[in-house]
């Protein structure tokens, strides 16, 4: 049997994340009669938002494999090999085995890999670990951590936070460590940081801010995590989790421009400077919802919503489903306590020199307050002084709290005024949300709207 | 010492409900040297929500009385009377113990009271119940039914269908008898009120949907409920609960008028014909967010949206506080399954001569699916045909049930089309949501949205 040595396919994705999965999927069933193929260097696709989980709550590594049958059931052709080469001109992509694909659109859905900090000493040695989204990697990361009994986590953003909570436990001594003064240091304020650390230590959780790891000591196996105030944290194991960073070396070697961020530029409808090569997700560059300005959001929200752009958009644009700019959504959860955040946060907002307003409020989930089940809410909102226009919340609270910051992230996106929300419609249970008259994001748009009220009648 | 026989404020509530209560605190708190005295005929307020509870969660009825702190903390007068008469030219109410209040600006919170169905025989008996706001005879009830062991419940709406979960169990017969094909018939569509019928069966409650209560046997105390195919069912006591009607009485007497749907009338800033004289809540005739039609809704989220706005604009006329019209949004929960609904269901929204497309999609609400705790989650949602906008959603699922409806609430309150449904960035999380492939809200976005696409694009 002779080996295929050329394809054709209407739509070619590289990449077998939720971002490459999801355009697959969505632009199938836009577009029946095409052909796509997705190729992946992984024969394995994994749900990387479930890796934390594999220690504690899961069980099993295997549970967070996702299956391919959304993909078969679409028709969309899987082949496992890394794509070598991209030639814009003649619209083909070369795999490892020598095959070369004639494609129509391409879509780029890269993803990202761990940010290696390269001030970090001693990254080379045994039993220090990343978390890529490689399922064989965290296969055996899972079964070497099972006989450590000190962990350190370099990185205290959301993967770091969550893997400290499921490792942690009294089998396990668990330091975190991260260089900003406060856990989840990018997507939240100091006070709502706060709260989660507090969740960690109650676990016995060891958690160490505003403080640099500058390397790893050990000679052949990681034996602790050195500090830049001089003290040895020890450890059998070290994760560093400290961010990722889009993979895009296929899209340079093919000649497309690569943006400040270290992201590939898109339009409004995910296309790159070339109109048949689109990119979607971690490797995409996209725009700020509030300054127009590049920025590199990777979150699975984001991720979604441009693979699903992109999809639609394919061969014929669609003007009223345009995507303008990036409002990071996101949530987390340790215990029974969620953390939840849309827009910007009050630091982030300042930096980029809004002039603002912010008001917190904290009530409970349910009412009335003395039900069995309920759960600390504390709801935080930050608004343009000027327009009353919504750029941020954050949540904290029980098992609404994802959902709940989605209605904060519908507002942002939207562009509702303080005011507007102030008087909307919201539905409340007594076992399901807040009091109607307490309901978190009313209360914290009444106070805001009273000062804008004060300033525009003096 | 002579009694006070003439008060003057500048805002006279009546109405110490959800809606008069939060009209005082939040029109206080705009207006800080204004005067508020609100009146109310109860000396106890409740939580109306929280009725059904009182059987089974709460344990204790007390649980429902809402504390006067928050409009004692705003330095809201309250008085407990009735008001006897409201004097239009001269801007007075008296009161039964007759004292004239002078005011400047009057705002109704009057109120629903159960709606008692004249063809329905017997309800004088003893041991028929209807179910006001109203503390002493809610406390009295429960009294009495903690004795009773067949209990039959007429009117599947909410309240019926809350009551009969929560009275239910191995030593208490319940039945329950609505006219309507199926339970919670006016919020959800036919399919979503068959599962709700289904948790109540499981839970040992006789449902008897599609059949009229005509009326009460027994010759002093209720003895069963004869239903229109010339059966009895046998009843110790009987729970009647067959909706609210606007409590108007007041206002009629007063010389306002009265619109077709029973409730006062009034403009997007809740102000009636007079324009010193506001009405908030269930009293109020508020108009339909799709059509302008004035419609007659009597949920927390209505009552409270509308409190807010009558409240902000009392003395000045915010333009960015309008009321667009009333999108009903509400949620329910019996055991761990919560029902939510925003906007129209796909009958009521045929009824109105919409050209609609709809789409289903059950799914899981965390993921992956075999994470603990897990809740099944249906979404469905109903589009305009042609113009692509989102007219209402139904959801079944789990605790964030309630904070789900209010995303869709907020699509509708927005107009979002389900273009930008589908391309929104929605934020997701393993422990608290779906996965984001799977995202109900997308999948149906995305199954309209084809459907739209065929036919714009044939």
């Amino acid at each position: 049997m002779v080996k295929e040595k050329k394809i054709r396919t209407d739509v070619l994705i590289i990449g077998g994340g939720v971002s490459g999965a999801l355009a697959a999927i969505t632009g199938k069933s836009f577009y029946l009669t095409k052909r796509f193929v997705l190729v992946r260097k992984e024969s394995q696709s994994i749900d990387p938002c479930s890796i934390p989980y594999v220690y504690g709550r899961l069980g099993d590594t295997g549970q967070i494999r996702v299956s391919d049958d959304a993909l078969n059931r679409m028709g969309v052709s899987i082949r496992t090999n890394e794509v070598t080469s991209i030639d814009q001109i003649n619209q083909i992509c070369e795999t490892s085995d020598g095959v070369e694909i004639y494609f129509d659109k391409l879509i780029l859905a890269l993803g990202s890999i761990p940010k290696i900090p390269d001030w970090l000493k001693g990254l080379h040695l045994e039993n220090v670990f990343t978390i890529p989204k490689d399922y064989p990697y965290i296969e055996k990361m899972v079964a070497a951590l099972s006989d450590c009994r000190k962990v350190v986590i370099v990185g205290g953003g959301f993967v770091g936070f969550e893997v400290a909570y499921e490792l942690g436990g009294p089998e396990r001594e668990v330091t975190i460590v991260e260089s900003l003064p406060h856990l989840l240091g990018i997507a939240f304020d100091a006070e709502i940081g706060a709260r989660a650390q507090l969740i960690l230590e109650r676990q016995g959780i060891d958690v160490i801010c505003g403080m640099e790891a500058i390397g790893i000591a050990g000679d052949t196996r990681a034996t602790g995590v050195l500090l830049s105030n001089g003290k040895t944290v020890d450890a059998d194991a070290v994760i560093v989790a400290t961010g990722y960073y889009p993979q895009t070396s296929l899209a340079e070697q093919a000649g497309l421009p690569i943006g400040e961020t270290g992201a590939i530029p898109v339009d409004q409808y995910m296309r790159t400077v070339n109109p048949n090569i689109l990119a979607a997700g971690d490797c995409a560059e996209t725009r700020c919802f509030m300054t127009g300005r590049p920025n590199q959001i990777m979150l699975a929200s984001t991720a979604c919503a441009e693979a699903r752009i992109a999809a639609v958009n394919l061969y014929q644009l669609s003007a009223i489903m345009t995507f303008t700019g990036t409002v990071p959504i996101f949530s987390t959860a340790v215990g029974d306590t969620a953390f939840g955040a849309a827009g910007l946060t009050e630091k982030r907002a300042k930096d980029m020199k809004f002039g603002i307003y912010t008001a917190t409020y904290s009530g409970i989930d349910k009412h009335p307050t003395t039900l069995p089940g309920t759960h600390e809410q504390i709801v935080k909102l930050i608004v343009s002084r000027n327009s009353g226009m919504i750029l941020g919340g954050e949540v904290v609270g029980g098992a609404s709290t994802g959902e709940l910051t989605n209605v904060i992230g519908f507002a942002i996106q939207n562009r509702m005024t303080v005011n507007s929300l102030l008087t909307a419609q919201i539905g409340t249970h007594s076992l399901l949300t807040a009091h109607p008259i307490s309901y978190p994001l009313s209360v914290v748009a009444q106070t805001i709207a009273q000062r804008l009220w004060n300033v525009s009648s003096t």
